[in-house]
Order: structure tokens, then sequence, then C-alpha cells
């Protein structure tokens, strides 16, 4: 069944009690701050190989964009000693939701700090916080505009990303993190659970589409990874073909692909510090309030790839470490529940395909080699 | 480098003493006969699932074709048994080409069959043979036209197969296949070898694309797949997703992904017997009598796809078995010279990204993971 | 120069005064009620050959769905004497938003008829009005679920429509419209004026897209089309094929292009009564509170079309009757500003491609043909 | 009825007689050499627009090839004082098949001239022809082999060119120049005739493609377009957006749009002097001897645009001059049948799209101004 009925969305159980200050008026993920330990390589990647537009640059620091975009900056490049995020970014509708912001945090004892000038350039009046999962936020509405590059095709490679689409962040329990995120007013579009209630992931928004941020459950808190849209599938694939082209196709990780959660296509790389990337298409519109959330079964193979191609463990494992305020690395806090690795992948294991419900197809034998992998069939 | 200096292709040693009678004048890979052991079931896979066209059937058999061909049937399913394949048919180019196939394969010892009404529906004089190699080879010229469904969109599907493109072989010795498809006029377009000449796989033409027929190294006689072209790339994501619609995502063995070998956009899908059919789109034309061959090193990791992503080793290793012209499976001999899967595979394999050359780009670690498995990046 | 530089947005003058009473909180353009002459042929029309799907139906209506729709319909077709349309229907946030809805069109002097079953299958609470502009505009909050089928690719045609994407609407005075539509609560985003301010056409928002609602110039209230969006280019084209192969291209009005304003690829159709549809992709994320109002040439020759292919004549020219709550037509009422196709078109008017920033590249002479009608070139 | 029952193809009527000689093996038209009478200004529209790559280039000349080209170029570009066509190229199989084409065209009584070190960089032994067309053709076999990009993706753009696919020709009596190009070798596919056997084009082929050449009926000798393949849909749109960003739509002369004739999808450009370049993708394999000849009636709406979109006049009306081998341009003859414009477009010409045969789908009346126009309509 596609997709499978609706239990309850992601408890909120264990949840960051709610405050009494309202949350500032999120519209999007604007930006990801990242510090690289080699600019100039992650300049060629991010500007030559994947197409991103430099808006503006000095000695350490490069300011990217995408080619819809009329804000200064989607991405910044910061040469440091260790590869981490140093800031989540959102815009906020209004000047004022940076108080809002300020108020939000502090009743939840969070340390935040407000600079007038803006932490990058482009930004005007910026709040940083560490957020209660670990996680550096930063809230904006002033923003120097610049050209929107969409009618300009002349500059469009095969592979042209338009749109900055989602964060997804890595933290240990995730029913924690919906709670705060819903307080700071998103709303849960999708999530992956099992029949006892373990929720391993979930997917929320602000602007209408799928997500602005996801929370996948592990060792955190980490980034998992930043997303970029195409219009088309074909753009995902020339990426590929490029990369292959360039003798850099190990930058590779997963895919390309088609999503179960989300129904996106998608292709996941890795930077040159191993920053993971999401080139990310065609997910659906979300913006109604009683939206259906979708939830998936974690032992279902299609929900991470709705073709059930096995995803490759680091993906699983790997992410990147984020900063606080003081530019130091957060601690990392391991996860104690089960881990979606662990039960849906090798010994310890299973998935399916079909569940009990079969739709008449009969089932047909796979070699012994996939047997044992990922791609497990019908074995519930 | 992309691709990389031409050493010398497969060389025909061990050859097939080449005869005096000259070989029929072959178009192209034109129809495969495979006997399946649920007629039903397979008639859903290929004509409700991949979308062939039912051109006639009868209690026993299925003829289906593609929406550009106008011959009557380039696959037939057959209720048998024991899945195998009875015939790889090849059109040619007059009906005298038949008597040319006859003598041809007589000169060799092979044992050769003539039917004036056809072996199956639809065509007319007909040779079948047992070859060389142990593959059932038909040559037929008389054929009944049925109408092209070129124009005929409302009937497309968003994943329309458009033309049967090629065969490919499983066959112990590779040079020794190579040297008998030259003696039959197809000449090699690519292929993959090792740097002490042992050759892996071969792919040969008569029409002018990457190839008719391809020969891969390993126990033979098998069929490792057949091959349907279509349109797009995006056409062969549209079947991904409607078999992981139809909950039938365990089909999917392989892809999708971009080969090395023929530049070409693929698919690897398993029928409800385990056949293998390959979605394929974009190769190149090789038209000309000096069309340059491309020689792959057995040890690039981009050569079976370009993009890195690992062959699942059920590809190396499963095939259909043949028939001979009594209907019964022939015997299979193993492969005696390295195999690839061992080569590049495992605790036995390595593969590379760049080899030395690597154009000046810095490399970068990938995690533990990838490391000990298939995309293996700088170790040469 | 693309986009050219923004002047002020379609100006405010003429305008319906702003009233006290708060707008509803609209989410977003969600269906229309057509009504057809014949509603075999034009559910033959939309269901079979446009592939939308049918959710329900009864002798003089049918209710239709987009693939990424989980409320019930985002189309009816109801059998009546004239072909008109009887809603234009919004979704709102909440249930109260009807009550502001009553309230915000009262104070207008508007008719409004609120019925708590709907006026249609699927709704609940509905409020319909007759909007200042003459328009029969539906506010509801209310909706039966149904399945949203963006995961169902079995049944997905190669033309297939994902979502309601906008209304566009034929009324003489587009500033008075423009005012009334902000009061609502819509954002200009792209418009279409004249040195001496004459607007001709503007294009607001409430989701965050290029458009839920355009208002164009001409006599009215008149709908000009509703529009349907695809994920990819190549769906489009899939549907002007299927048009060819079933000997319907006649449906096929104007394109497919890609627009100037929205910079969306487009196609528009002809229902069997002359409704018009679009069926659209690819325009860019709106929803900022500063995001760039873009402001075109009326005699930009790329406006409408960015590649300068003719608007047909018909197109300016025909548009749909509008009825009011009792059934009955709209008297349509003479724009008296300048008309778009006089001052673009024919012996009347003019339109460049370069203007005097020509970018440095040198002019080509066109044919004879070419230089008398719509594609003018270097003249201004 | 999609596609009409097939009469007699382009009868040989008025030919010129069958001669005795052999026709040279062509395997593939390989080249065009253009005149242009601004090469810089030439040089920036093929390869800084459209991206062909520059092979090599001196101050009067610049060869460029397409992507998947492993042949020296598939262009000439050459500063003269007239834009013409210096010569249509084929390569042929072998290097006997130059004596071969002496043989032809001397027995014809047409002027030849051989040149061991070739008329152009790149080739070796060449013959150039005046045809009893009064075309210059070229033939070589002897070429300089250069790097075929096709895996080269990192050079590739969003319209990349991917292979020369043929040329069009003017002349005034089609089925005379069939009965010449079938006896040098060439094979009809599909022609357009009316009732009365006049025949108004033809398209014929020597690799498997619709065509290599095809002859269209109108005032020659001249050069009706030359057409590069690209490898999708997309890639075609792809140069549109390039050309509206540039300002450049006016280079637009007709399309995009899907083919009755071929089936591909196309695009017509001109060039900075005028000549016609096709952009065109996805015809059928025609490779079979008895491969089906599609005939179209002149007044089927559908045969030149599968949507019915109108083809502009110039299209019919304008061609490029072409030289003789002293470089002067010859004289062009008016056709003496009918003229498919006349016939088809305007006050004398009618079409229709779907004749007595309408598949029992009503009919729908258009807006008057379509119904004077191309797009006519049920009227036979």
């Amino acid at each position: 069944m596609t997709p499978p009925p609706t239990p309850e969305p992601a408890a909120a159980s264990r949840a960051i009690p709610t405050p009494s200050a309202p949350p500032p008026d999120v519209l999007r993920c604007a930006s990801m701050e990242l510090v690289v330990t080699d600019l100039q390589r992650s300049r060629a990647f991010y500007a030559d190989v994947l197409g991103l537009v430099v808006t503006e640059e000095d000695a350490d620091t490069v300011y990217l964009r995408t080619f819809e975009e009329f804000i200064h900056h989607n991405l910044v490049l910061r040469q440091g000693p260790v590869a981490a995020v140093a800031a989540f970014s959102y815009r906020v509708r209004t000047p004022d939701d940076l108080d809002r912001a300020e108020a939000f945090y502090r009743e939840r004892g969070c340390r935040t700090e407000r600079r007038a000038q803006g932490w990058v350039r482009g930004l005007g009046d910026t709040v940083r916080v560490e957020d209660p999962l670990g996680f550096p936020y930063e809230f904006f509405h002033d923003v120097e505009h610049v050209e929107r590059l969409a009618w300009r095709y002349e500059l469009f490679t095969p592979g042209a990303l338009v749109r900055l689409d989602h964060f997804n962040q890595v933290t240990p329990d995730v029913p924690r993190a919906v709670a705060y995120m819903e307080d700071l007013g998103f709303r849960v579009t999708e999530d992956i659970q099992d029949d006892e209630g373990t929720v391993y992931a979930a997917w929320m928004r602000r602007k209408p589409t799928v997500h602005d941020a996801a929370m996948t459950g592990g060792a955190g808190p980490r980034m998992h990874h930043l997303a970029f849209a195409t219009h088309e599938k074909h753009n995902i694939i020339a990426i590929c073909d490029k990369l292959g082209a360039l003798r850099r196709s190990d930058c590779i990780e997963r895919g390309p692909g088609r999503h179960g959660v989300s129904n996106a296509f998608y292709l996941y790389l890795r930077d040159p510090d191993g920053h993971r990337v999401e080139i990310y298409t065609q997910d659906y519109y979300t913006g109604d309030p009683d939206n259906p959330v979708v939830t998936w079964d974690v032992h279902d193979n299609q929900r991470r790839d709705w073709w059930g191609n096995p995803v490759v463990p680091s993906w699983y494992t790997d992410a990147s470490l984020v900063l606080d305020l003081d530019g130091n690395p957060q601690p990392v806090v391991a996860r104690t529940e089960a881990s979606e690795m662990a039960v849906t992948i090798g010994a310890d294991g299973f998935s399916y395909t079909r569940g009990d419900d079969d739709r008449g197809l009969p089932d047909w034998k796979l070699g012994e080699h996939q047997r044992g992998e990922y791609k497990l069939g019908h074995q519930l």
C-alpha cells in the first residue's frame, strides 16, 4: 500500500516545555554557513562543479547563491580549522521577528547573540542562537537584494541549481526535536516510525514544500545535509555525468534515486570536507493546514528509496559537526533509541518491499547476493 | 582520463578458424524468444508493467513489439518448463542471406535447421543454428509488417519502449567469441581489458549503434540481458517509479545509471523468471568503418557505471540458460580466465576512480564504509 | 535587458475604497466550476485526454482532481445551457475565514450567499460572492480529503497534471482589480505596463508561486484561463503529441513556449466549449514579503513569449463568460484603455526584441514575412 | 488516421536517366561548408550560442564539430562576399568510392574536381562535383580523427549538439531529384504529395535515420537548412531559452514543435547571414530495406507540425544560395508545379486536421482569427 495508512505523527514525548513567547514568523530556510578547511577547493566544488553563482568573496569567505534567488546568498563558505556548520540560517517575515526570536530562545534558556550589522556580508540585523538541540540557528530579515538570475539562461549549466530547498539535521531524540520545531512554528509533513512508536526521522516545513528542516535520529547535534533544488530530473543526472567526466564520481555518495519520503528525485554528494549536499527536485505542495501527514514504516524498503536501492551505510553514519556561537564544535551525544540503520540493514535488520499486501502480484526470487543485503523483499 | 588511450581491441586469439563462406548480411538484432514458466505472469510484466505492445497471442505464446517497430515482434514469450532463451533472432538483408547463413554455419560444423514457415508466427523462411559458442541464433528476412506506432502517442506510457536495442551474451572466452562475430560481419566498438590483455567483455554492432550483441566473460553459453531503448532518460526513471508504485521495486537489479562503456543511460530489471532486461537510451553513432574503438581498463571504476556506483554481484553472476534446437538447455562451461567481479570487487579486487592522472583535482577522503567497498578512489 | 528595471507596480488608481473589514486568509486557488454544454464531451477532454482523475460524478456533474491533490476536486464540470464559469474557488485557512469573507464583501456592497453544505459535493460550509469586478468567487475551508495520488505512478500518463496552479481573469480596469485583490491579501509579483503607466495585466499570489490569480485587461468580467501544473517540460510536450495523435491538434491555441512573465513553460488549449486551459511548469518562489516585482514593457516582444513567438489574436480576444449567483451570465463591459493586442500586433502596434540595449550583438535581417508581423526586432 | 495509408512514393518521372556507373557507397552526411559574410559574428553564433566545438580555425575559416563526432568537422565557416553554401559533404566508405563518385558524375556530364589534399583542412583526398541539380556535393573518405567528446560532460551546455543529422535542399522538381538520389544509393523514407501525385518534398537516407538529405520543392538549387541533433527535447528548449536571454529570440524562425514527417522534435533558427539551422531530436530507425515509406497528404495540417502550429511563410520562401566549383552562385530556377505554401496557406490554400475520418471525436469551433489562418480544421 502506497503510502501506508497514517498512524500518529511523531509524538511530542520528552518534549522541551512550550514557553509562552510566540515564535518568530519564519519564511524559509535561506542559507547555511559552512566552515571548510580548504576554501579554494570548496569554492571549486560549489562554484565550478555545481555551478552556484558567486555573489561576492574575499580572502576567507565566498558567498554563493542559486539561480532563482534574489537575496545575497544561500551558502557561505568560510575558511576554518575544522569542517563544521556555523549557522543554519532562516529568513523571518519582519524586522520585529528578531525580537520574537530572541525572546523565544531566551525563555528556553538558550544563548542568543544579536548583531545589527549581521554576522556575514549581505545581511543586516541578525540573531544567532544555540538552540535547545545544540544547533547554531540564525534569523534575519534585512538582506541585500541581488539580481534574480532566473531569466539568465545564457549562464545556466546543464545541472543548474535554482533554489535552496532544505536542511537535514541529526539529533538523538527526534520527538523532542519535533516538539521544539513545532513550537517554532514548523509543521510535520512526513515521518518514519516503527510499530512501537519509535520515531526515526521527521520532516517539517514553513514554506509549503515537504520541508525546510528534517530531523534524523542519530548522534547529534550534527548536520546531515543541505539541499539545493533543480527544475528537472535530467539536471541531476547532468551533475552526475559531469562528476564522472571530471573523475570525481567518488563525490557521489548515494543516488540518484526517487525518495519514498517527499516523493522527490534526489542525489547525495559529499563536498571536499565531507559535508553532504543533496540535489533535489519535485516534491509536493504542503501549504494547507490539514495537509495529510505521511508516516512510513521504518521497515518499508521503499521509504528512503522508492526503487528499493540500498542506502549506503555512510549515509546513516556520517554527518558534519556544528559550532557553538564561539566557533567551537558542539559535543556530540549518542542516540539511545534504535538506529534506523541497525533495524533495516544487515544482520540485525530487515526490510520488506510489499508487506502482507502484495496487490496480488506474485513474488519472484532474487539472487542470493541480493537477498542477504538491503533489498530484502517479502519477508514479513 | 576519459576515455583512456586505445590499446588493441579484443584480440582474436584462440579463434574459431575463419571459413571461406561469406556471412549473411545481418541488419540488426530483431527479436528474442524467451521461454517463461508462467506465461500470464510474464505477459503482465512485459505488456502491463513495461508497456510493450501485444501484436498477437495464443494459449502458449505472446508476441510483443516496441512502439517504433514495424515488423511483427521484438519479443516472443513462450510457456515452457525451464526459463531459458530459445532464440537470439537477427534480421538479414535479403532472402538469399538465409542460404549464406546456412553455409556459414555448416562450414563451421554447426547444426542448422531451416523452416520455410518460420519457427514462430509473423516470420517466413527462417534458419536457426547452434552457433560455435552454443547459442541458438536465428536468421530471417521475411516478416509480417504491422503498424509502426511511432505517431500513436495516445498509446504511449511514461516509460514507452521504442526499439529493441541489443543482446548481451555470457561466454567463457571473449576473444574467441569476438573472432567468430567478426567473421559474421560484426565490428567491435568498445571492450574491457586489463594490462595483460585479458578481455573481460566486448561490444559489437551491425546497425550503427554501440552494439547489437555484447559478449561478457563468464560461464556460458548464457544470456545476460536483452535491451530495449527509450527516447529520453525520464522514461527510464518513470519505469522505476511505476515499479515502486506497484511494490515491485525488487525487480530493479541495478541502476538507473550512466554507463561508461557505450555512454548510454541504463536500468537493469529482472523479469518474473529472473531473465534480465535492460532499458537503455542515448549511445552514439558508430557507422563509420574507422569508428574509434574504446578500450576500458577493467580497474577503472567508471567503466560499468560512469558515476562509480557499485555493480551488484548478481549482475555478474546471474544469467539465463539457452536452449539447443531440440529445446534442451545447453550445458554451461566455466570461464577459466580472471573474472571481472573478482578483479574489481571485494577482497580480491581493486578499482580506481582517477588513476595517476587526476587532472590536478585534489582527493578527499571517503567514509570508511565506502573505502572498503566498490568505489575505491585513488589507490593505484 | 532582462528583466527590465522595476518601475512602480500596477498603481491603485481608480481603486475600490479599502474597507475596514479584514480579508479572509486565502491559502490558494483551489478549484474552478465550469459550466459546459456537453458534459460527456468535456469529461472526455479533461479525464481521457488530459488525464485528470475523476473523484466522483453523477448525471450532471463530474468532479476532477490532479495527481498531487488531497482535497476533493480542482475542477467541477457541470452540464448547463451556456458555457461559462460558475465559480473561482479559493481555500481559506480556517472556518472563521468564511465569516471574514462575508464581512469583507458585504462591506463592499457585494452580494454574498453562504451554504453550510456547500454548493458542490466534497465541500462543507461555503461562501460565494459576486465580487466588485463581477466575478463569482467562492471561499471554503471544510473539504473532503481524498487520496493524494503523488506516489501512484502506475496511474500517471506522460502528460500527468499534478496541481491546479492559477486562474486568469479578464477585467477592463487592471489597477482597480489589483487594488481590490491587494485588499483581499494578494501580492503583485509581475505586471505589464507602458511608459505612460497604462497597466495591461498583473499577476498576484497567495501561495508562494507567481500567481493564484492574474488580471488581464480586456472586456470583462470574463475568465481567460485556468492553469494546471506538470512536473517537467516534456509532460507538456506529451500532451501536444497526444492531441496530434488524436487528431485534436486544433485544441492547441498557443504554445508550447516559455513565458517572459513568470518564466514558466506553457501551453494553451481550448476545451470543447472553448474554455481556455493552460498547462504550466516551473515558475519561481515568491514567498518573501519583499519579493521583487518584475514589470515588463508592453512593447517587449519577449514578455508573453520569451522566444518571441507570436501570440495568436484569439488568445487576446476570446474568453469565457462568468455567471452571477443566480446562474445568469454577467454582462461584459469593454476596456476603455489601450488594448495590449492593438499596441503590440499588426498595423497599429509595435514590439521590439532588444530595445536600445542590444548587448553589443549585431542585428540581422529577417525575411519580409516576419518583419511585418509580430516578431519585429530592433525598432525602438 | 495516423499516418495515412501509403500511396506510391515520389515517382521518378522526368528523371535523369540512370547511368551504368555504380554510385559511391555513401556513409552519411558529414559536413557543410558555409560561406558567411562576417566570420566572427557567425563564429559567435555557432560556437558561443549553439556551443559547437571549434576543432581549429584561422583568419578566414572556422572548423566546428558536434560533441559525439570523431572526424575533424561537421561545419566549416568561411569568410566570403556572398552568403552561400560551398559544399554539402558526404563521407564514403572507402578511398575507392572517390573513383566511383567521379565516374558516377562524369557519366552524367557533371563537372567534377578532385583534390588529393582536400578542399578544406582535416580532409584528405576529396571529390567535389556540381551535381545534376546544381548542388555542390563533396565526397571524402580520408579524414583526421579528433577526440570524440561524448564523455566530456564538463564541456556540455544545456543545449549540447551531439551529431550532424541531415541536409535539406530546395529544388524545383522533386521527383527528378529523388530519382537522382536513388541512383546515388539513397532510399526514400517519407514524402509529401497530393491526390494528383504532385510531390512537394521527399526525405532520403543513407544512415538508418529518416534522412541524410531532404528535397523540398521550390526555386533552386538552394539550401533550405542543415540540422544538428540533440539527445533530448529539453536541450532544444534550452537553446530557445538562451536565445531569449541573449535577446536574440528573433533568430528563432519556427518552432519548437513536433514534426509529422519524421516524428522528430524540431526547432528552426536563422544564423547571422540568414542560413537556416534546424535542431532536431528523436526520429526513428529506417535501416531495413523494406522500411515502410510514409506519404503525407499536402493538405494534412499535421504533416509539417504535428500540433498543427502554423509554418511561417519565410520557412517556405527563404533559402540559401549554393556555389559552383568556382565559387560563383548557381542561378536559381523557379518551380513550375504547385507550391506547398500556396496550396496550404492563406487565400489559395486549405488544410485539414482530421479529414473525413475524425475518430468519432466531435469538432469544436475555433475563433474567427484562427479559422482564416493556417490551422483550419475540418474543411474537407
